[in-house]
């Protein structure tokens, strides 16, 4: 697969038709997912303008639809919910669009420390609390304790690699490649997504079973090839931001590499389809295992791998005037 | 109780002789836990100072006794590392200490997520990304995994609010004090203190106990007292420190409602008093409550606030020259 790059070049893209060809199933809940979302956020105005609210309840339902394909249309919603409610937290007080740099972010996260630490609702200005309080009520009903604790700790995971994504972004090239992978899964909320999925589609995991390298191999797999994909996704609409490279990992391969950007992206692409044979070795692994707990952890991974793979063809991901 | 501030004047300090009037039953491991400690930090060298590592374990081990008097000498250890962790990173990463200000524990703090988020080894040089990976490995071991989820949890929170202080400690008055009150119990580690002490003491809420009025009330009083106790111990030593006052609960009362600094000291106290009178009246009737498992929280929440009350009077509190 390639796309048009910067000044017209074409970029290499990843070729997943041996790993996940596609069409990807979809479950039967995707226009009462988007209804949902449209009416959660009359409730928690996170989004103000009406095109970034359209282009974001599109891509989240049909995404979730793809994530969760089996899920009951409450679960699912409610899954899109904290979907839709990362990402525009991300698009509004992180990615470098905070108008007051990583202080801003750091106080926007601040207020949303008592509703992860103690249920405590906010009386913060800002909706973001309030309507992560709203989301973690509904799952804490749904969730055991240790299910809930694993989200809500992916959560601030996720808040602290917003963080440390904020005090590099001016900088880049001053990031290891080791530790911007390591910080890549959380900042693209893939654990996130994987804890979600759990509590969703109503299956957990023993210690052991979690421990298991067969699991551990997967999801790690699973987290890189979701932020590596979102990166190569995402570039052009980064790189027309601003006059510095984005904080990507075509950027840092092309920095320790040398090369040009369309060589980096060859070597991400490589990266991303032999991470894809890795998913689906382990899913197929997975799959075969007995107890069934396994098999529906292996559901969860692809279909957490399709979304990632179907999500970056749209409009969002376009250069502009799509954004 | 008074104190000599700076410059010779006696800055006011809460009298506790009605609430928590000491002597302070300590355990029988004192000795055994110091050489626990000296031994651990041989292997994980987080304090290079002779100095520091001896006073620091001195007020660990002796806190730690005073804080669950009743523990085994193994969890009594294990629990102990914890809290000379989290003083030795702050002291060491945190508390304005850290040349590289924000930024520089933002990247040290990024190294200790791998630890949390899944248990990865790091390879920093940094020492204390593998000496929490120890310590988290051990509690790991002796917890369920709501309540390993849960102390993991409070460690992520106490990191979060160390981020969120170095962002303001050149600039406390621009810290609004309702934002220093909901951020204090972060950034003085008293709830992964109680989360341990679940641990350590072998005893877990159900999630109905937790979010009983009276459990949630005494914990949030431990929380606040704790955080005050230690702005009013630690506000000389922190003076010293620098030109700017420390971003400290005195230093946000005298901004908030004007007059003198022992002005600002006797309100604080007085609501150390009235925050300890509360703590008191929730121990009691948690204590007369069954079942057991509430009896337990109340003793640990009275152990906890002993070793608060206690620690003010140790040397490493006083003005220089014992810092």
């Amino acid at each position: 697969m390639t796309g048009t790059g910067a000044g017209g070049t074409m970029l290499p893209r990843p070729d997943f038709t041996a790993t996940f060809p596609g069409p990807f199933p979809a479950g039967p809940h995707d226009e009462r997912t988007e209804h949902r979302l449209l009416e959660w956020l009359e409730e928690h105005p996170l989004l103000p303008s009406a095109k970034a609210r359209e282009v974001l309840v599109n891509i989240t339902s049909h995404g979730a639809s793809r994530t969760f394909p089996t899920a009951d249309a409450d679960e699912l919603a409610l899954f899109a919910e904290l979907l839709l409610w990362l990402t525009a937290f991300d698009d509004t007080h992180a990615e470098g669009n905070a108008a007051g740099g990583p202080a801003a972010l750091v106080d926007r996260v601040s207020e949303l420390m008592p509703v992860l630490a103690d249920g405590t609702a906010s009386r913060a200005p800002d909706p973001f609390p309030a309507a992560l309080h709203d989301l973690l009520a509904r799952f804490r009903a749904r969730a055991g304790a240790a299910a809930y604790h694993r989200l809500a700790a992916s959560l601030r995971d996720t808040l602290m690699g917003l963080v440390w994504e904020a005090h590099h972004i001016a900088r880049p090239e001053g990031v290891a490649l080791a530790t911007y992978l390591a910080m890549r899964p959380h900042t693209v909320f893939v654990r996130t997504i994987m804890a979600a999925g759990e509590i969703v589609l109503g299956y957990e995991l023993t210690d052991t079973q979690r421990a298991l390298a067969a699991v551990r191999k997967s999801e790690t797999a699973v987290a890189n090839l979701a932020g590596w994909i979102n990166d190569l996704a995402s570039y052009e609409r980064e790189r027309e931001r601003g006059p510095q490279q984005p904080l990507s990992l075509p950027t840092l391969l092309q920095a320790r590499h040398g090369g040009t950007i369309a060589e980096a992206f060859a070597r991400a692409s490589g990266m991303c389809e032999n991470e894809a044979a890795v998913v689906r070795q382990g899913i197929t692994d997975l799959a075969h295992a007995s107890p069934d707990t396994l098999t529906a952890h292996a559901r969860a991974l692809e279909g957490i791998t399709h979304s990632f793979v179907w999500h970056t063809d749209h409009a969002r991901y376009q250069p502009s005037p799509a954004r």
